[in-house]
């Protein structure tokens, strides 16, 4: 039997509080009420010992169509905020981040965020209509669209307001799910932007492009040409299938790294202009109010970031040992080179393992073993881009930032441990 | 307007019988439908033109806590085969790769293998056992191995079964789903099962590790110790979610580019041992019969293989023009480095563009346009992969192999194009 308290005092810590070095994963007791079960159960003779269970008995249900998940994973849903009668089919819903793992999201679990509730479309019926500045306007049915070149492509999406109760002065209770869930992540394939533009002829004066959905909002928003001709996409697959009700079948506009808000989706229409076309979603709500009460449009690009998932708010830790702390890392203008971890709310840091692939604007999965001595602590995660952006504390984001706005938090997510092992949301 | 006729005439080929260089895509007229559309229905001051659909009226539903498919979609099913009243829950359900796009497959959509059916298990009750050459016996739970540390990684599987058919004498009719829909693609997130191993202390000399799941078929395969310490997992989830019932929910084994009958799903024994254990699975069935009718065992590791997906058999082609020809390839030993097309039978090749992330052991998706004229094609793909393996002609896979086996097929799919555009499986 390993000898667990011995284990312990020979850790090489590798940061303050019990970040420990990886290669001391073994031996460290995680499995020991396994050991202690296996010398009870194990037969003598170290055959198969265990009582058959009666799924073991007798054959299951054969294949299926369309296959759906266990029974026991149920509770792992997307919250939606409560219906708002003077804003039907508004609002969002949320990814279960602290369940998930890896970095893709099921596409029934991806966070989504509507203005006027899901259209139900018609493929059939649905145009998309490329006009305004172009040599020659074009109308493409969906059927038109399948036949044009398209590329596949992981990537995250935000919505701008995600993590933004953490602009408040006050640090609210909440999970991974309840503050940070407005991220998903997903294969997106489509069209690239660029091809059907040059097909329509972009004339020289034009400098936006209008993107206008078919939802009963007529959601719109205008990208800059610049960045329209880069690497945005008409997106008609999500992982793999058909893009989903929820975010935008039979078609969405997706902005690689920006704010999902602009990824518009039910797209009908491309026009392009001189000007923005200052649609209600970029006058009233999505930009970012700085402390002389100005506000900034057309911040699109997200910011470095990250956050650790688990342990996360609203969990308990249940016993003294070691933990994997884990999370995802992303960044609107790059991949993650680094994400570091501090058990001691930033005074020390050590290197965690990015253990997913790792791709541009698209969330990478971290992690790295903390040993839980019973203290209290503070879990923080710092990611590094590949253009040298680091995730800025709160209080620095703030210090740049001012506190009035609502969107682009990307600061540094504190959750501070109990002495009683409970995980809650903290500014440090 | 597009001059087509003209366009067409300009067209440089780059190999036989239509294929074409990727930068001829514009100008195409493959929106041809759409630009005569766009005449008839855009205003003249180039406005927002269109009848306002009957979604775009009033709002939809909110947000859900677990979303679906567009009922649109719903022609996107799993094609299972017929319940064996002798074999309970036995049988597989094949991917429907024609329609799907990118490298990700749905969960929902993932193919599926059983041999006694699909178990319910309660995780709370299910056990995974390490024993036999270890120093340590040791039992884990399924609340004991959330604690592990875990890994993630986007890998394909595919059941050696897979375009089994095109070992016969006469190329059968069928569809890209139907020859082989057993391959299917997700990220995997699990523990790497040396770490494990580790753990319980393997003895000296175990060379075998014999995995056994908890269906009511016992379904054990073994795998050579060298490869289970290598890159094998225990997949706790699948696409960011619980792996699935179908893919051995809570738990199931993961072995990279093998053959997909040795990722034993619902996993509940890991023993080690001197020899094999020549379970049922790798003497009566997933065994290479050589033509001296001698059957090679453990033939694990998957072929560098390719398909087309579209066009692809049963299909049609309704017009005369250019299309997109795209699919996927794989390799069991490593990454796709190139992957070239053929319309005129392998008589000329030209490069296809990998247009998605390509890691080892992974579907890569591929795509060049091809110009249909009319006339009859036979449409090929061929794979390389890392290690410079290429995949081989059906009639040199059977040289090398003879023709008596069943499984482990990675030859080259040849679809024929008759003058009326229709798409079929034949040998070429």
């Amino acid at each position: 039997m390993t000898d667990k308290t011995n284990s312990l005092e020979k850790l090489e810590h590798v940061a303050g509080n019990g970040l420990i070095n990886r290669r001391h994963l073994l031996g460290l007791g995680l499995s020991s009420a396994g050991m202690a079960v296996a010398s009870s159960v194990l037969a003598a003779d170290n055959s198969l010992p265990l009582e058959i269970p009666r799924w073991s008995r007798q054959p299951g249900p054969g294949a299926s169509g369309y296959g759906s998940r266990s029974s026991h994973t149920e509770y792992m849903q997307r919250t939606a905020g409560n219906p708002n009668p003077i804003y039907p089919g508004g609002g969002s819903s949320r990814s279960p981040l602290q369940h998930l793992q890896g970095t893709i999201t099921p596409n029934s679990l991806h966070f989504e965020r509507h203005h006027a509730g899901v259209p139900d479309i018609d493929p059939s019926l649905h145009k998309l209509v490329i006009n305004g500045l172009v040599k020659q306007p074009l109308v493409f049915s969906y059927e038109d669209l399948l036949k044009y070149p398209m590329v596949s492509k992981i990537y995250f999406l935000e919505c701008s307001g995600n993590s933004g109760s953490l602009w408040g002065a006050n640090a609210a209770d909440g999970s991974a799910q309840s503050i940070h869930g407005l991220v998903s992540c997903a294969e997106w394939t489509g069209i690239p932007l660029s091809t059907l533009l040059d097909e329509a002829g972009v004339e020289p004066q034009a400098q936006w492009v209008s993107a206008v959905g078919a939802d009963a909002a007529s959601m719109g928003r205008s990208v800059p040409l610049n960045r329209a001709m880069d690497d945005v996409l008409v997106a008609l697959f999500q992982n793999g299938e058909p893009v989903r009700p929820e975010q935008g079948y039979p078609m969405r506009l997706f902005v690689p790294g920006c704010e999902g808000n602009i990824s518009v989706k039910w797209l009908t229409q491309i026009k392009l202009s001189r000007e923005p076309s200052q649609f209600r979603d970029e006058t009233s709500k999505y930009t970012d109010t700085r402390p002389d009460r100005l506000s900034a449009q057309f911040t699109l690009p997200m910011g470095t970031k990250s956050l650790i998932t688990s342990p996360s708010g609203q969990m308990a830790l249940e016993r003294q040992g070691v933990y994997q702390v884990t999370g995802i890392a992303w960044s609107g203008r790059g991949s993650i080179r680094r994400v570091e971890v501090s058990a001691d709310g930033g005074q020390t840091w050590a290197d965690a393992r990015i253990e997913s692939h790792q791709s541009e604007k698209a969330l990478a999965r971290f992690r790295i073993p903390w040993q839980w001595s019973g203290g209290s602590a503070v879990l923080q995660s710092r990611a590094t881009d590949s253009r040298g952006n680091v995730q800025p504390s709160r209080s620095a984001l703030i210090a740049e930032k001012g506190s009035l706005g609502r969107y682009h938090f990307h600061g540094i997510q504190s959750w501070s441990v109990s002495t009683s092992g409970e995980v809650s949301n903290v500014y440090a």
